[in-house]
Protein backbone atom coordinates (compact mmCIF):
# COMPACT_ATOMS: atom_id res chain seq x y z
CA UNK A 1 0.00 0.00 0.00
CA UNK A 2 1.23 3.36 -0.78
CA UNK A 3 0.23 6.25 1.42
CA UNK A 4 0.09 9.91 0.27
CA UNK A 5 1.04 12.29 3.37
CA UNK A 6 2.36 15.73 4.34
CA UNK A 7 4.27 15.88 7.95
CA UNK A 8 2.26 18.52 9.10
CA UNK A 9 -1.53 17.58 8.48
CA UNK A 10 -3.49 16.48 11.84
CA UNK A 11 -5.51 14.31 9.39
CA UNK A 12 -2.71 12.33 7.81
CA UNK A 13 -1.61 11.84 11.39
CA UNK A 14 -4.55 10.17 12.06
CA UNK A 15 -3.97 7.42 9.43
CA UNK A 16 0.10 7.05 10.32
CA UNK A 17 -1.26 6.35 13.94
CA UNK A 18 -3.48 3.67 12.64
CA UNK A 19 -1.01 2.06 10.84
CA UNK A 20 1.42 1.99 13.50
CA UNK A 21 -1.03 0.60 16.04
CA UNK A 22 -1.50 -2.54 13.36
CA UNK A 23 2.24 -3.01 13.11
CA UNK A 24 1.46 -1.85 9.24
CA UNK A 25 3.93 -0.97 6.62
CA UNK A 26 3.42 1.13 4.07
CA UNK A 27 5.17 3.37 0.90
CA UNK A 28 5.23 7.00 2.10
CA UNK A 29 4.65 9.46 -0.73
CA UNK A 30 5.41 13.15 0.32
CA UNK A 31 2.99 15.79 -0.75
CA UNK A 32 3.38 19.63 -0.27
CA UNK A 33 0.55 21.21 1.15
CA UNK A 34 1.48 24.32 2.48
CA UNK A 35 2.95 27.62 0.77
CA UNK A 36 3.85 28.89 -2.77
CA UNK A 37 5.33 26.40 -3.90
CA UNK A 38 2.49 24.12 -3.35
CA UNK A 39 0.72 24.19 -6.32
CA UNK A 40 3.40 23.24 -8.69
CA UNK A 41 4.66 20.79 -6.78
CA UNK A 42 1.03 19.07 -6.51
CA UNK A 43 0.98 18.30 -10.36
CA UNK A 44 1.82 14.55 -10.37
CA UNK A 45 -0.02 13.90 -7.20
CA UNK A 46 -3.48 16.13 -9.17
CA UNK A 47 -2.91 13.74 -11.50
CA UNK A 48 -3.83 10.58 -9.31
CA UNK A 49 -6.11 12.86 -6.48
CA UNK A 50 -7.42 15.68 -8.12
CA UNK A 51 -8.09 17.55 -5.39
CA UNK A 52 -4.79 17.04 -4.34
CA UNK A 53 -5.73 16.84 -0.55
CA UNK A 54 -3.91 14.51 1.80
CA UNK A 55 -4.36 11.62 3.17
CA UNK A 56 -4.79 9.24 0.51
CA UNK A 57 -4.28 5.49 0.54
CA UNK A 58 -3.72 3.28 -2.76
CA UNK A 59 -4.76 -0.10 -2.09
CA UNK A 60 -2.51 -2.86 -3.36
CA UNK A 61 -5.55 -3.62 -5.61
CA UNK A 62 -4.83 -0.14 -6.68
CA UNK A 63 -7.95 1.99 -5.56
CA UNK A 64 -7.40 5.30 -3.90
CA UNK A 65 -9.29 5.73 -1.11
CA UNK A 66 -9.58 9.54 0.29
CA UNK A 67 -10.85 11.00 3.93
CA UNK A 68 -9.26 9.74 6.53
CA UNK A 69 -11.81 8.01 8.62
CA UNK A 70 -12.87 5.79 5.61
CA UNK A 71 -9.07 4.95 5.29
CA UNK A 72 -9.02 4.16 8.99
CA UNK A 73 -11.97 1.94 8.65
CA UNK A 74 -10.87 0.49 5.85
CA UNK A 75 -8.07 -0.46 7.28
CA UNK A 76 -9.80 -1.73 10.28
CA UNK A 77 -11.97 -3.79 8.09
CA UNK A 78 -8.77 -5.29 6.27
CA UNK A 79 -6.29 -6.09 9.34
CA UNK A 80 -8.75 -6.67 12.39
CA UNK A 81 -5.65 -6.77 15.20
CA UNK A 82 -6.03 -5.11 17.10
CA UNK A 83 -9.07 -3.62 16.54
CA UNK A 84 -9.37 0.15 16.61
CA UNK A 85 -12.95 0.51 17.20
CA UNK A 86 -14.87 -1.21 20.40
CA UNK A 87 -16.69 -4.55 20.20
CA UNK A 88 -19.80 -3.32 22.10
CA UNK A 89 -22.41 -1.26 19.35
CA UNK A 90 -22.92 1.89 21.73
CA UNK A 91 -19.53 2.05 22.49
CA UNK A 92 -18.39 2.08 18.63
CA UNK A 93 -20.93 4.44 18.17
CA UNK A 94 -19.92 6.81 20.50
CA UNK A 95 -15.65 6.20 19.59
CA UNK A 96 -17.04 6.84 16.12
CA UNK A 97 -19.10 10.25 17.12
CA UNK A 98 -15.83 11.39 19.13
CA UNK A 99 -13.95 10.83 16.09
CA UNK A 100 -16.61 13.08 13.68
CA UNK A 101 -17.00 15.86 15.96
CA UNK A 102 -13.57 16.51 15.80
CA UNK A 103 -13.14 15.84 11.98
CA UNK A 104 -16.52 17.85 11.00
CA UNK A 105 -17.00 20.26 13.19
CA UNK A 106 -13.13 21.31 14.26
CA UNK A 107 -10.83 20.48 11.51
CA UNK A 108 -13.60 20.84 8.75
CA UNK A 109 -13.12 24.75 9.83
CA UNK A 110 -9.40 24.89 9.62
CA UNK A 111 -7.61 23.45 6.47
CA UNK A 112 -5.53 25.89 4.22
CA UNK A 113 -8.44 25.88 1.58
CA UNK A 114 -10.72 27.79 4.29
CA UNK A 115 -8.06 30.05 5.76
CA UNK A 116 -7.61 30.99 1.75
CA UNK A 117 -11.06 32.19 1.56
CA UNK A 118 -11.33 33.35 4.49
CA UNK A 119 -8.65 35.77 3.27
CA UNK A 120 -10.31 37.01 0.57
CA UNK A 121 -13.17 38.81 3.04
CA UNK A 122 -12.84 42.66 3.52
CA UNK A 123 -11.78 42.98 7.11
CA UNK A 124 -10.48 40.09 7.43
CA UNK A 125 -6.78 40.39 8.44
CA UNK A 126 -4.46 37.30 9.65
CA UNK A 127 -5.06 38.55 13.21
CA UNK A 128 -9.02 37.61 12.18
CA UNK A 129 -7.74 34.05 10.55
CA UNK A 130 -6.15 32.93 14.27
CA UNK A 131 -9.01 34.36 16.20
CA UNK A 132 -11.05 32.05 13.39
CA UNK A 133 -8.85 28.81 14.29
CA UNK A 134 -9.27 29.15 18.09
CA UNK A 135 -12.69 29.89 18.63
CA UNK A 136 -14.09 26.92 16.48
CA UNK A 137 -11.05 24.78 18.40
CA UNK A 138 -12.05 26.15 21.58
CA UNK A 139 -15.86 25.35 21.25
CA UNK A 140 -15.26 22.09 19.51
CA UNK A 141 -12.98 20.41 22.21
CA UNK A 142 -15.21 21.65 25.04
CA UNK A 143 -17.71 20.04 22.98
CA UNK A 144 -16.00 16.94 23.40
CA UNK A 145 -14.32 17.15 27.00
CA UNK A 146 -18.28 17.98 28.21
CA UNK A 147 -19.20 14.27 26.31
CA UNK A 148 -16.04 12.60 27.79
CA UNK A 149 -17.05 14.17 31.74
CA UNK A 150 -20.34 12.31 30.97
CA UNK A 151 -19.51 9.05 29.79
CA UNK A 152 -15.67 7.80 30.13
CA UNK A 153 -15.69 5.14 32.08
CA UNK A 154 -11.89 3.93 31.09
CA UNK A 155 -8.08 5.14 30.76
CA UNK A 156 -9.16 6.32 26.98
CA UNK A 157 -12.01 7.51 25.28
CA UNK A 158 -13.52 4.37 25.60
CA UNK A 159 -12.77 1.60 27.78
CA UNK A 160 -9.46 0.06 28.45
CA UNK A 161 -7.92 0.54 25.01
CA UNK A 162 -7.22 3.22 22.15
CA UNK A 163 -9.92 3.57 19.31
CA UNK A 164 -10.48 5.83 16.17
CA UNK A 165 -11.58 8.35 18.96
CA UNK A 166 -8.34 8.78 20.31
CA UNK A 167 -7.12 8.39 16.77
CA UNK A 168 -8.60 11.84 16.34
CA UNK A 169 -8.54 13.01 19.62
CA UNK A 170 -4.46 12.72 20.10
CA UNK A 171 -3.17 15.46 16.82
CA UNK A 172 -5.99 17.67 17.29
CA UNK A 173 -5.23 17.96 21.11
CA UNK A 174 -1.37 18.56 20.19
CA UNK A 175 -2.28 21.50 17.81
CA UNK A 176 -4.43 23.03 20.48
CA UNK A 177 -1.41 23.09 22.56
CA UNK A 178 0.61 24.51 20.02
CA UNK A 179 -1.97 27.20 19.33
CA UNK A 180 -1.29 28.46 22.91
CA UNK A 181 -4.54 26.48 24.62
CA UNK A 182 -3.54 25.33 27.90
CA UNK A 183 -4.69 22.24 27.87
CA UNK A 184 -4.67 20.61 31.03
CA UNK A 185 -6.70 23.70 32.77
CA UNK A 186 -9.54 23.47 30.05
CA UNK A 187 -9.99 20.06 29.22
CA UNK A 188 -9.27 17.60 32.12
CA UNK A 189 -10.40 14.82 31.02
CA UNK A 190 -9.07 15.28 27.41
CA UNK A 191 -5.72 16.07 28.61
CA UNK A 192 -5.20 12.97 31.12
CA UNK A 193 -6.33 10.34 27.98
CA UNK A 194 -3.55 12.52 25.62
CA UNK A 195 -0.88 12.26 28.15
CA UNK A 196 -1.15 8.70 28.07
CA UNK A 197 -1.25 8.75 24.43
CA UNK A 198 2.31 10.11 24.21
CA UNK A 199 3.46 7.21 26.06
CA UNK A 200 2.38 4.93 23.38
CA UNK A 201 5.22 4.80 20.55
CA UNK A 202 2.11 4.73 17.56
CA UNK A 203 0.83 7.53 18.63
CA UNK A 204 4.17 9.75 19.91
CA UNK A 205 6.25 8.76 16.82
CA UNK A 206 3.09 9.95 14.36
CA UNK A 207 1.97 13.45 15.44
CA UNK A 208 1.76 16.15 13.25
CA UNK A 209 5.28 18.20 12.95
CA UNK A 210 5.21 21.54 13.87
CA UNK A 211 4.13 24.11 10.96
CA UNK A 212 7.22 26.19 9.90
CA UNK B 1 -35.63 4.42 19.89
CA UNK B 2 -36.01 7.98 19.50
CA UNK B 3 -35.00 10.53 16.59
CA UNK B 4 -34.19 14.60 17.95
CA UNK B 5 -34.84 16.10 14.82
CA UNK B 6 -35.17 19.06 12.49
CA UNK B 7 -37.19 18.87 9.48
CA UNK B 8 -34.97 21.08 7.31
CA UNK B 9 -32.20 19.86 8.58
CA UNK B 10 -29.89 17.89 6.06
CA UNK B 11 -28.29 15.66 8.70
CA UNK B 12 -31.56 14.69 10.45
CA UNK B 13 -32.50 13.38 6.57
CA UNK B 14 -29.79 11.16 5.81
CA UNK B 15 -30.72 9.55 9.93
CA UNK B 16 -34.48 9.28 8.34
CA UNK B 17 -33.54 7.78 5.02
CA UNK B 18 -31.25 5.25 6.49
CA UNK B 19 -34.62 4.48 9.01
CA UNK B 20 -36.91 4.70 6.41
CA UNK B 21 -34.92 2.52 3.98
CA UNK B 22 -34.35 -0.40 6.73
CA UNK B 23 -37.61 0.14 8.00
CA UNK B 24 -37.37 1.15 11.43
CA UNK B 25 -39.93 3.02 13.09
CA UNK B 26 -38.95 5.72 15.80
CA UNK B 27 -40.26 8.44 18.46
CA UNK B 28 -39.33 11.31 16.14
CA UNK B 29 -38.79 14.52 18.48
CA UNK B 30 -38.62 17.53 16.86
CA UNK B 31 -35.95 20.10 18.27
CA UNK B 32 -36.14 24.30 16.76
CA UNK B 33 -32.59 24.98 15.67
CA UNK B 34 -33.36 28.20 13.33
CA UNK B 35 -34.14 31.38 14.30
CA UNK B 36 -34.56 33.53 17.43
CA UNK B 37 -36.38 30.94 19.13
CA UNK B 38 -34.00 28.99 18.96
CA UNK B 39 -32.12 29.38 21.79
CA UNK B 40 -34.72 29.12 24.35
CA UNK B 41 -37.08 26.60 22.66
CA UNK B 42 -33.98 24.70 23.26
CA UNK B 43 -33.33 24.24 26.62
CA UNK B 44 -35.27 21.33 27.10
CA UNK B 45 -33.28 19.80 24.57
CA UNK B 46 -29.68 21.33 25.69
CA UNK B 47 -30.58 18.89 29.20
CA UNK B 48 -30.38 16.18 26.87
CA UNK B 49 -27.62 16.93 24.50
CA UNK B 50 -25.23 20.20 25.35
CA UNK B 51 -24.51 20.97 21.95
CA UNK B 52 -28.12 21.44 20.80
CA UNK B 53 -27.42 20.09 17.40
CA UNK B 54 -29.73 17.42 15.71
CA UNK B 55 -29.37 14.39 14.66
CA UNK B 56 -29.10 12.83 17.36
CA UNK B 57 -30.47 9.36 18.20
CA UNK B 58 -32.12 7.95 21.53
CA UNK B 59 -31.02 4.14 21.89
CA UNK B 60 -33.49 1.82 23.58
CA UNK B 61 -30.35 1.35 25.95
CA UNK B 62 -30.60 4.85 27.16
CA UNK B 63 -27.36 6.06 25.42
CA UNK B 64 -27.71 9.47 22.91
CA UNK B 65 -25.76 8.88 19.75
CA UNK B 66 -24.56 12.00 17.61
CA UNK B 67 -23.22 12.36 14.67
CA UNK B 68 -25.27 11.47 11.46
CA UNK B 69 -22.45 9.03 10.43
CA UNK B 70 -22.14 7.30 13.94
CA UNK B 71 -25.61 6.90 13.60
CA UNK B 72 -26.25 4.93 10.20
CA UNK B 73 -23.28 2.97 11.30
CA UNK B 74 -25.08 2.06 14.26
CA UNK B 75 -28.38 1.55 12.55
CA UNK B 76 -26.72 -0.66 10.19
CA UNK B 77 -24.30 -2.64 12.20
CA UNK B 78 -27.50 -3.26 14.66
CA UNK B 79 -30.69 -3.82 12.08
CA UNK B 80 -28.45 -5.60 9.14
CA UNK B 81 -31.28 -5.82 6.66
CA UNK B 82 -30.48 -4.26 3.82
CA UNK B 83 -27.25 -3.13 4.31
CA UNK B 84 -25.92 0.38 3.76
CA UNK B 85 -22.59 -0.34 2.91
CA UNK B 86 -21.38 -2.32 0.04
CA UNK B 87 -19.95 -5.80 0.42
CA UNK B 88 -16.67 -5.33 -0.54
CA UNK B 89 -13.84 -3.33 1.10
CA UNK B 90 -12.81 -0.96 -1.76
CA UNK B 91 -16.05 -0.39 -2.46
CA UNK B 92 -16.79 0.27 1.72
CA UNK B 93 -14.36 2.79 1.51
CA UNK B 94 -15.52 4.63 -1.58
CA UNK B 95 -19.15 4.98 0.23
CA UNK B 96 -17.79 6.32 3.18
CA UNK B 97 -15.45 8.54 1.16
CA UNK B 98 -18.33 10.12 -0.73
CA UNK B 99 -20.36 10.50 2.22
CA UNK B 100 -17.42 11.80 4.29
CA UNK B 101 -16.36 14.37 1.42
CA UNK B 102 -19.61 15.63 1.80
CA UNK B 103 -19.80 16.13 5.63
CA UNK B 104 -16.58 17.62 5.95
CA UNK B 105 -15.82 19.50 3.00
CA UNK B 106 -19.42 21.14 2.27
CA UNK B 107 -22.01 20.58 4.86
CA UNK B 108 -19.42 21.82 7.67
CA UNK B 109 -18.71 24.81 6.35
CA UNK B 110 -22.12 25.87 6.39
CA UNK B 111 -24.29 25.12 9.27
CA UNK B 112 -26.31 28.07 11.39
CA UNK B 113 -23.49 28.37 13.64
CA UNK B 114 -20.62 29.24 10.98
CA UNK B 115 -23.06 31.76 9.19
CA UNK B 116 -23.04 33.54 12.80
CA UNK B 117 -19.80 33.34 13.08
CA UNK B 118 -18.95 34.73 9.96
CA UNK B 119 -21.88 37.81 10.02
CA UNK B 120 -19.50 39.12 13.07
CA UNK B 121 -16.43 39.62 10.32
CA UNK B 122 -16.35 43.61 9.66
CA UNK B 123 -17.64 43.94 5.78
CA UNK B 124 -19.26 40.49 6.04
CA UNK B 125 -22.89 40.66 5.22
CA UNK B 126 -25.73 38.28 3.81
CA UNK B 127 -24.51 38.40 0.16
CA UNK B 128 -21.15 37.62 1.70
CA UNK B 129 -22.58 34.63 3.58
CA UNK B 130 -24.49 33.24 0.32
CA UNK B 131 -21.57 33.47 -1.52
CA UNK B 132 -19.31 31.84 0.94
CA UNK B 133 -22.33 29.06 1.18
CA UNK B 134 -22.35 28.57 -2.68
CA UNK B 135 -18.65 28.14 -3.12
CA UNK B 136 -18.07 25.24 -0.80
CA UNK B 137 -21.06 23.55 -2.58
CA UNK B 138 -19.79 24.05 -5.79
CA UNK B 139 -16.33 23.09 -5.38
CA UNK B 140 -17.44 20.19 -3.11
CA UNK B 141 -19.79 18.40 -5.42
CA UNK B 142 -17.35 19.26 -7.82
CA UNK B 143 -14.81 17.34 -6.42
CA UNK B 144 -17.68 14.50 -5.85
CA UNK B 145 -18.64 14.45 -9.70
CA UNK B 146 -15.18 13.90 -10.64
CA UNK B 147 -14.63 10.92 -8.06
CA UNK B 148 -17.91 9.83 -9.65
CA UNK B 149 -16.60 10.08 -13.40
CA UNK B 150 -13.85 8.08 -13.06
CA UNK B 151 -15.24 4.96 -10.47
CA UNK B 152 -18.98 4.86 -11.27
CA UNK B 153 -20.04 1.29 -12.67
CA UNK B 154 -23.62 1.45 -11.62
CA UNK B 155 -27.01 3.30 -11.42
CA UNK B 156 -26.19 4.43 -8.06
CA UNK B 157 -22.53 5.94 -6.06
CA UNK B 158 -21.27 2.05 -5.73
CA UNK B 159 -23.03 -0.29 -7.83
CA UNK B 160 -26.71 -1.30 -7.66
CA UNK B 161 -27.97 -0.41 -4.86
CA UNK B 162 -28.27 2.74 -3.17
CA UNK B 163 -25.67 3.55 -0.29
CA UNK B 164 -24.55 5.65 2.33
CA UNK B 165 -23.03 7.48 -0.13
CA UNK B 166 -26.66 8.07 -1.85
CA UNK B 167 -27.83 8.71 1.79
CA UNK B 168 -25.38 12.21 2.00
CA UNK B 169 -26.15 13.06 -1.73
CA UNK B 170 -29.65 13.36 -1.72
CA UNK B 171 -30.03 15.82 0.64
CA UNK B 172 -26.83 17.99 -0.48
CA UNK B 173 -28.29 17.84 -3.62
CA UNK B 174 -31.61 19.12 -2.87
CA UNK B 175 -30.27 22.23 -1.19
CA UNK B 176 -27.85 22.76 -3.93
CA UNK B 177 -31.08 22.53 -6.06
CA UNK B 178 -32.49 24.92 -4.00
CA UNK B 179 -29.97 27.29 -4.16
CA UNK B 180 -30.59 28.02 -8.21
CA UNK B 181 -27.25 25.72 -8.98
CA UNK B 182 -27.92 23.50 -12.29
CA UNK B 183 -27.20 20.58 -10.95
CA UNK B 184 -27.95 18.53 -14.41
CA UNK B 185 -25.58 21.23 -16.42
CA UNK B 186 -23.45 21.57 -13.80
CA UNK B 187 -22.96 17.58 -12.18
CA UNK B 188 -24.56 15.08 -14.70
CA UNK B 189 -23.20 11.76 -12.96
CA UNK B 190 -24.67 13.11 -9.35
CA UNK B 191 -27.92 14.51 -11.50
CA UNK B 192 -28.32 11.03 -12.73
CA UNK B 193 -28.01 9.41 -9.24
CA UNK B 194 -30.47 11.78 -7.89
CA UNK B 195 -33.20 11.80 -10.34
CA UNK B 196 -33.03 7.95 -9.49
CA UNK B 197 -33.46 8.33 -5.54
CA UNK B 198 -36.05 10.56 -5.94
CA UNK B 199 -38.06 7.57 -7.18
CA UNK B 200 -37.59 5.52 -4.19
CA UNK B 201 -40.24 6.75 -1.37
CA UNK B 202 -37.08 6.02 1.77
CA UNK B 203 -35.51 9.12 -0.04
CA UNK B 204 -38.41 11.53 -1.37
CA UNK B 205 -40.47 11.54 1.96
CA UNK B 206 -37.17 11.88 4.31
CA UNK B 207 -36.09 15.08 1.85
CA UNK B 208 -35.10 18.17 4.04
CA UNK B 209 -38.15 20.45 4.28
CA UNK B 210 -37.23 24.24 2.59
CA UNK B 211 -36.04 26.51 5.00
CA UNK B 212 -38.89 29.39 4.99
Amino acid sequence: MKLYANEVSSATSRVRIALAVKGLAVDVQPVTIFGDAAQSRQAAYRAINPQGLVPALETDAGELITQSLAIIEYLDERFRTPPLLPADPEDRAFARAVALAIASEIHALLPPRVAARLSQIPGMDADGITAWVRHWVDVGLTAVEDRLAARRTGPYVVGNVPTIADIYLFPQVISAARMGFDVAQRWPNIAEIVARLHDIPAFAQNAPAPRT
